[in-house]
């Protein structure tokens, strides 16, 4: 049997990396040849992450299909958001806490997507289900990937599976998961060494509404007044993408980890559904998202069901 | 919470028939308010495994939405095989084990898929993992549903997992799964209470390929010259459903239960496609398909990519 990838989305983010190791591990405990491998640059906060329970990066590969003929997704599932060329290569499995869309496959596969707050979260069961036992880094990788989708559990789509995948993975690793979390979270949102062209690219994925196409950035901060102070060169990059990406709307959204509220950029031509959608006037093309931390819970499927 | 209906797909076979029931009844049993209905006439196989196991007919419901906001999905999970207006309700979950196309959600939801060979197979894990006891009259419906889909384990679609599954159902159901798994498939090729409009729609799917749209009805029988003695009544049937459609290629398969041979009957303007996909002459519309008895396995698929 051919090598087979395991591979988070574009962009990766703490779980699509910590996900795509972990299940890796898994996968090579019950005897298939499996390498966790990276479609983009690690943030801050997965380095962090990877430093702490001693892991090396995974290999960055952008064209799949030169060295794998199958592949496993964790952490997503439509297309666009996965290798260039993913049309390429058979999907064997997915594991994923996402919406499905735009994935379509011309044999059954293991697809297994729970609406839970972190792909982490689902793989402890699977480790589980398939009698490995979780070693002490693994388990720490896993801790990471949940308290980072959950913003440390006050994401809203964190559930209770996943505060009891944690606790246990925390116990698992050693670690105290408040303590460790907030120190990673803080590491994820300095942003001080990071490009304009850094912060677009950090944690963004595309979207596909009716005939729309549409693009949600997110970073965290400590803090939004850094990032909001370069909106002008901001909006500037975000032009280039709407252009290039033919893109219906551009939505970059700043997280402030701290008091979990949000502010988003918006620019496109579809940037006035945002005032109805949202319920909130947008000035100078900014819009305040109060309470508002998870894309994939509270922006996505509102804008989706706007330009739908 | 407003009702929430489990359904298998159009023209119901045995596993969605059984798997429905079976997966209410779990859900059911962990706190939720949900029943199991059907899409479509009940064939004499899964009359057979209903009565012996002293269940109900599930209540046939054309138009989900009427009743319903939320529905479940088991045994499919392609649009054009569901219910008519499954764009109108939220599915909230779906058990299968097909390939996965034509699915779309706005949320996340609890999707599972798995490649083996039936919907029940699966069912079982998730009792055992909600810690539910598979009841003596529900493992009966269970097993049914595994004989159903593999054939008694002929059929190339069958997995270990499959195999012991169903030896651990028929435990459950105190009875001797060879004995009667033969009886039920009996039940079911006995066509003769059928009219040709039935034979049509007893297990008809439609799948789409690239721009084409096609169907594949299968029939099992006990030999098969009792269906292909009518096949110019056929043809004409399928003439009707061609055009009324919009199908590329309509595939008429009659399978022998006992010898695990099929015959074909093709028509459509991509017919010509079937020649060389199955590497198997075409004669006055009729293909031999020597060991081919699944349609999942050994014909969409080989459809899929010829006209794709």
């Amino acid at each position: 049997m051919s090598k087979i990838f395991v591979l988070g989305h574009k962009n990766p983010d703490t779980d699509s990396i910590c996900s795509a190791i972990s299940y890796a591990y898994l996968k090579n405990e019950i005897g298939m040849d499996v390498e966790p491998i990276r479609l983009g640059e690690l943030n801050n906060e997965t380095l962090y992450a990877l430093e702490q329970f001693n892991f090396e990066h995974p290999r960055l590969v952008t064209r799949v299909s030169a060295e794998a003929s199958q592949v496993i997704l964790v952490d997503h599932n439509e297309r666009q958001q996965s290798a260039e060329d993913i049309n390429e290569v058979q999907v064997i499995e997915v594991i994923d806490h996402h919406r499905i869309a735009n994935f379509e496959t011309v044999d059954p596969l293991y697809f297994r997507a729970e609406p839970v707050g972190c792909t982490a979260t689902i793989l402890l069961k699977l480790f589980k289900e398939n009698g490995v036992a979780v070693p002490a880094n693994i388990a720490g990788l896993m801790l990471s990937a949940i308290i980072s989708d959950s913003l440390l559990f006050k994401s809203p789509t964190c559930t209770q599976q996943d505060i009891h995948a944690a606790r246990e993975l925390a116990e698992l690793a050693g670690v105290d998961a408040a303590e460790y979390g907030l120190a990673m979270l803080k590491a994820g949102a300095d942003l001080s060494n990071k490009t304009l062209e850094d912060l677009m690219s950090l944690d963004s994925k595309e979207f596909e509404a009716g005939a729309h196409h549409f693009e949600v950035a997110q970073v965290n901060a400590i803090g939004v007044d850094d990032v909001i102070s370069r909106q002008k060169e901001l909006e500037v990059l975000m032009e280039q993408v709407i252009t290039k990406k033919g893109l219906s709307l551009f939505l970059f959204v700043v997280t402030d980890i701290l008091n979990n509220d949000s502010v988003g950029i918006v620019l496109g031509e579809q940037a006035g559904i945002v005032e109805s959608a949202f319920k909130s006037s947008v000035v100078d093309n900014r819009v305040l998202l109060p309470g508002v931390v998870s894309r994939k819970k509270q922006i996505v499927p509102v804008i989706t069901e706007a330009l739908s």
